[in-house]
C-alpha cells in the first residue's frame, strides 16, 4: 500500500494550501445556520453510518467495507474542497468555506461511495483512492454541465449524483474485470446477523432521507414541499417493497437484499421533482414505481446483465441508483409538461431556483424557453449523466488495471483478515495463508 | 400472503387519492419548519430504528421484528393519512398536508407498533395488517373522546398512546390465544447478543424521547419545560431500573429485559404532565415510581396474569405502557390539584393548549370546570382510553381467528426462515420443514 | 451491591430536593431553543449510544459496558445538577434549570466517562459510582479554577474536560491497581463482530463531534467556524489514520484500536482552538498530527507505561484524550500568539466570550494581560488540569481500594455473567462458578 499512501499524504498536502479563507461575512451565514445544521447532521449520520451498515451484508467483510467507506468519504471530500478552490472560484480569489461549501463537496464524495459499491470486495484501497481521484473532479464537470448549462432541474440529485454514479461504477467494474465470469464466492452468502445490520444501514438511509433531498433547497416552501414528497415517495417505497419481493420469491418469503435496497428506490427517484408542486399521489405513485423497478431489477435484470455482458454489480448499484433515477429523470420531464398544461406554469412559480448562484441562469431560462423545451433538457441532462459517465468510468476501470495497482487475489476477497490485524488470526494462522498474504503485501509495495 | 398483497394494494391505491391538496399557505408554514423538522426526524430515528431494534431480543426472529415494525408503521401511517382525509376534515375540502398532520398520523402508527408488541412471533405480517387496519380508526376516534370531547391534557400521549395500545394489545392478544397457556418456546430464549442489540435500540429510544413528548407542544416556554420534565423523569428511570432490578434478582445480577423496558418508563408516564408547570422533583420522582412499577410489573405481574388470566404479553408493553400510563394519567390529575391549591391556577396560565384547533376548546372548558372537573376529566379519559381499546382489542383479535388468516405453526414461530429466504438455508434444507412451510404458504393463499 | 444501593438511592433522594425552581424568564429562553436542541440531542446520542457502543470491543462484556455507562452518565449528571444547585448559585437562590445548565452537568458527567475507561472491565459498579461521586465536584472545582479564574479559552473542553478526565483516569488506575503487572486476560481477545459494534460506536462519535464541540459557543459567527474547524479536524484525523496505522503495522494491515480511536483524536485536539479565527488549514494540520500522535501512542507509548510504571490503560485513554489535549492545549497558545503577531488581535475582537457570566472576566482579562499573557494562561491551564487531575484520580483510587468495595475476581473480569442474569447461562450453569458468583455477591453485601 506503499504508493497509497504516498498518494494519500501527498494530496493531502494540497488540502492544507486551500480553503484558508473564512467567510468574512459570516454574520449573514449565522442566521441560516439553525436552518442548515441540523440537516447537515442528518447527512452526515447516513453517508458515515448509514451506507457503511448497508454494505455490511457480507459477513467477513465487516470491518473493510466501514473503514473504506469512511476512508472514501473524508478523502473525496477533502478532494472535492481542493478542486473547488483551485477552479470553480479561481476568479473570486479564495474560497469562503461554509457549510454549503461543504455540502457540495460531500455530494461529490457521494457519487464515489455510490460507484465504488459495483466492484465491492474485489478491489483493495489504492484502487478505491484511485476511483476517488479521479470520479470527484468527472462530477464536478459533469453536475457543471448539467446544471449550470443545461439548466436542469434536480434538488435531491436524481440525475446529477444517482444515475451519474451509477454509470460510472459499472463503468468501472466492466473495464477492470472484463469479460470473465466469477462463480459465487463463499464468502459472499450472507448470514441472518449480516442481513439484520445491512437493514439497520437501511433504515437509517430510509429515516434521513428527506433531509438529504431537502438541504439545499430554498428554505421554506419548497423546502417542506420536498421533505413531504420525499416521506410519501419513501414510505410507499417500503410498503410496495414488501409487497412485491414477497410476490415474486417462492413461498411468498422476502429476500432481505430486495428489502435492504428497495426501501430506499422511491429516494432516489423523488429527487429531480421533489420541490416541485405535484401532487402527492404523484409522490406516492413514483415511489411504488420505482420500488417495484427496483425489485425486478434484483429478480431479472441483474442475472441478466451477468449472463449477458459478464457485467459484475455486487450491491446493485443498478437497481437502487440507475433504473430509479431514470425513472425519476423522465418523471421530472413529465411533471413539468404536465404543470405547465395545468395553469401554464403558474403553479411552478413557488419552484425556486436551486444553489444560489448556478441556477439563477436556470431559472431565467425556463423563462424562456418554456415547459417543453426543460422537459427536453431534463431529458437531455440525463442522457449526459449515462453517456459521459459510463464514459469516465471505462477508462477509469482501466486505469485500475495497471500493475501497480494489484488486485486482492481471489481467495482473499471479501475478507476483513487481508486489511485488517485480526487478533484471534495471531493464535491460529494458517501457515500458507499468512505467506500469502504477505507475498501480497509485498507485491503491492513493489 | 396473496390476500394480505391484495389489500394491500388496494389501500395503497386509496391512499394515492386522498392528500392531494398542498398547503396553499405555506409561507406561514415555512418559519416553523426549522422549529419543527428536527424533532421530527428525531421520531422518525425513534420508531423506524429504536422501536425496531428494541424488538430484536429474539436472536433469530431480527429481521422479521425490523421488517414488521418498518413495514406497520408504513402502512399505518398511510392508512391514518386516508382516514385523516376522509373523515376529520370532510367539512374543509382537501386535507392541507403538513408535517404536524404526519405527525398526528405517525402517532396513530405508535399504537399499531406497540399493540402488536403483545403478539410479536406468533402472528403473521397479515394478521398484523388487519390489526393495522382495525385499530387506527379506533385510535382515532379514541383521540378525538378524549382530547376533543373531554379535554384532557395529555401532550405526550400518556393516556391516548400509551395506554390506549397497551389495553388494545392485550385485548388482541387474549381474542387471539384464548385460554391455552403455552410452555416457553426454545426459541424464546435470548443471547447476549440479542439483548445487546435490543439495549441499542433502548438507548436510541432513551435519547430521542424528549423529541417525542415535546413536539406538539406550543413552541417555547411549554416545549421547552416538555423537554426538561422528559429529561429528568427518564435519568430517574434509568438509575433507578438499574437499582431495582439488582435487589430483586439472585446474586443482586441485572436482568437485561428490566433494563431494555425499565429505563423508558418514566418517558411513558410524564407525557401527561410534561409541559405543566410542575416542580423537577416531581418530574424525577415520577421517573423512579414509574421505573420501580414496571420492574415490578415484570417480575410479579406478567407471570402471575399469564397463570391466573392465560394472557400473553410477549414484550411486556403492560409493564412498560401499562403500569407507567396509568400512574402517569393519575399523576396529571394529581397535578392539576395541587397547582390549583398553589396559587389557584395563576402557574398553570402558562399551560398551553395543545394541537391548535381540537384542544382549544378543551382550554376553554377549564376554566368553566375548574380544576377539580379538570382532574376529573383526566381520570375519565384514563378509564374511557382503557375500556375502550380492551373491548376494540377484544374484537379485533376475535377477527383475528377467521380461518383465511393462517397463525404460523408453533414448531415456526420467532423464526425468520418462515418470511426470509436465508441464504445458508439452500444449502441444508430439512426436507420435513421445507415441505411444511410450502404448506402453510399455500394454506395462506388459499 | 447493597451500599451501591443505599448509596444511590441516597444521592437519589438529595437530587429530589433541588433544582425545583423553574427558568421563569422562559420567555427569553424560548427563542433559543430551537437553535440549542438539535445540538443537545446530537450529545445525548453521542454519549449514550455513541460512546456505549465504542467501549464495546471487548466481546463478552458488551452489555456491562453499555449499561455501566448509561448509568453513570445519568447519575453523574443527576449529581452535577445538585452539585451546580448547592455550591455555583447558592446566593442567586434556587439554580434556574434550563438546557444550558443541563449541558453543563453533562460535560462534568462526561469527565466520569472518560475517567474510567482506564480501569474498564476490571472494576465493580460500586466502584465507578464512587468514582464518579469523587470525579463530579473536582471536576467542578478545576473547571472554575482554569476557565473563571485563569480565564483560559477552552470552548471545546479540550483542557478542562478530556486532559482533566484523562489524568484523572491514569491516577485512579494506578493507585487502584498498584504495582503488579497483569498478563493480557483471555476474555480482553476483541472479536471482528465486537470490533464491527466499537467501529460504529466510533462513527457516530465522529458524526456529532462538532455538536460536542460547538453546542455552548456563541450562536452565530464563532459557532459557525467551530463547526467547520471540527469537520476540517476530523476529516484530516480519519484519513491520517489509516495511513499512520497501515504504516505501522506489519504486512500494512490496519489495527481496529487504532481506526477507532486516532479518527477521533482531532476532535479531542480542536476544541481548545475551534472558535478561534485560525485558517482552515491549521485545523486540518491539529487533526492530522493529533492523529498521528494516537496512533504513535498505541503503538509505542502505551506498552512502555505498561512495562515501566506498570500503569493500566484499558481504553487507551492516554492515547485519545491525553496526547492530543495536550496537543490541543499547546495549539490554543501558539494560535493566540500568532493571531496577535498577525493582525494585533483585530482577528480575534471575534473571539466570543463562552458560557456566559463565567467568561466575561476572562475575555476582560485577555484585553488587559495581552495575547502573552493569554498564551501564558493556556499553558498554566494545561498544568493545573494534569497536575490536579493527577492527585485527585490517585486520592480516589486509594479510595477505591477500602474493603467494603470488593473488586471483581481476575476470572470474572470483563464478562457479563457476573453482572448480568443470562438466559442459556440457567441451562447449564457450571457449578463451581455459580459458587464462587454467589460468595462475591455475598462478600460485597457484607
Amino acid at each position: 500500500l506503499f504508493q497509497g499512501a504516498l498518494l494519500l499524504f501527498f494530496t493531502f498536502f494540497i488540502t492544507y494550501d486551500e480553503p484558508s479563507a473564512q467567510a468574512e461575512d459570516a454574520n449573514l451565514v449565522a442566521s441560516q445556520l439553525a436552518g442548515i445544521f441540523p440537516l447537515f447532521q442528518d447527512i452526515q449520520v447516513m453517508l458515515v453510518v448509514g451506507l457503511g451498515l448497508l454494505l455490511t451484508f457480507l459477513p467477513r467483510y465487516g470491518l473493510s467495507v466501514l473503514t473504506h467507506n469512511f476512508l472514501l468519504l473524508n478523502f473525496s471530500t477533502q478532494w472535492a474542497l481542493v478542486l473547488q478552490g483551485l477552479l470553480h472560484r479561481f476568479h473570486h480569489g479564495r474560497l469562503h468555506l461554509d457549510l454549503r461549501n461543504l455540502l457540495t463537496a460531500e455530494f461529490a464524495a457521494v457519487t464515489v461511495l455510490i460507484s465504488v459499491g459495483a466492484v465491492l470486495g474485489r478491489t483493495s484501497p489504492c484502487q478505491l483512492l484511485v476511483v476517488a481521484t479521479c470520479e470527484v473532479p468527472v462530477y464536478l464537470a459533469s453536475e457543471w454541465a448539467i446544471v449550470t448549462c443545461l439548466g436542469v432541474l434536480d434538488v435531491g440529485g436524481t440525475i446529477t449524483i444517482h444515475v451519474f454514479s451509477c454509470y460510472f461504477g459499472l463503468g468501472v467494474s466492466k473495464a477492470l474485470f472484463g469479460a470473465a465470469r466469477r462463480p459465487v464466492h463463499p464468502k459472499e452468502t450472507t448470514t441472518p446477523h449480516s442481513d439484520l445490520l445491512s437493514l439497520v444501514g437501511t433504515l437509517i438511509l430510509w429515516v434521513f432521507w428527506p433531509s438529504f433531498v431537502a438541504v439545499l433547497c430554498q428554505p421554506g416552501d419548497a423546502q417542506h414541499r420536498a421533505i413531504l414528497n420525499t416521506f410519501l415517495a419513501m414510505s410507499a417505497s417500503a410498503v410496495t417493497t414488501v409487497v412485491a419481493s414477497s410476490l415474486l420469491e417462492r413461498d411468498s418469503k422476502l429476500s432481505p437484499g430486495h428489502l435492504q435496497n428497495g426501501s430506499l428506490a422511491g429516494g432516489v427517484a423523488i429527487g429531480a421533482v421533489a420541490d416541485m408542486a405535484v401532487p402527492p399521489v404523484a409522490a406516492l405513485a413514483l415511489g411504488s414505481l420505482s420500488a417495484v423497478a427496483c425489485v425486478l431489477g434484483f429478480k431479472f435484470l441483474t442475472p441478466l446483465l451477468a449472463r449477458k455482458l459478464a457485467l459484475q454489480d455486487q450491491c446493485g448499484i443498478h437497481n437502487l441508483h440507475g433504473l430509479p433515477g431514470i425513472l425519476g429523470g423522465a418523471a421530472s420531464a413529465v411533471a413539468i409538461l404536465v404543470a405547465s398544461e395545468d395553469t401554464s406554469g403558474s403553479r411552478f412559480s413557488q419552484v425556486s431556483p436551486v444553489g444560489g448562484d448556478t441556477n439563477e441562469g436556470a431559472w431565467r431560462w425556463w423563462g424562456d424557453r418554456g415547459a417543453g423545451g426543460q422537459a427536453l433538457c431534463q431529458a437531455v441532462g440525463l442522457a449526459v449523466a449515462v453517456g459521459g459517465s459510463l464514459l469516465a468510468g471505462l477508462l477509469t476501470g482501466a486505469a485500475l488495471r495497471l500493475p501497480c495497482l494489484a488486485r486482492p487475489p481471489e481467495r482473499l476477497c471479501f475478507d476483513d483478515s487481508l486489511y485488517f490485524k485480526i487478533q484471534d488470526q495471531a493464535e491460529s494462522p494458517g501457515p500458507g495463508g499468512t505467506a500469502e498474504e504477505g507475498a501480497l503485501a509485498l507485491k503491492e509495495r513493489v
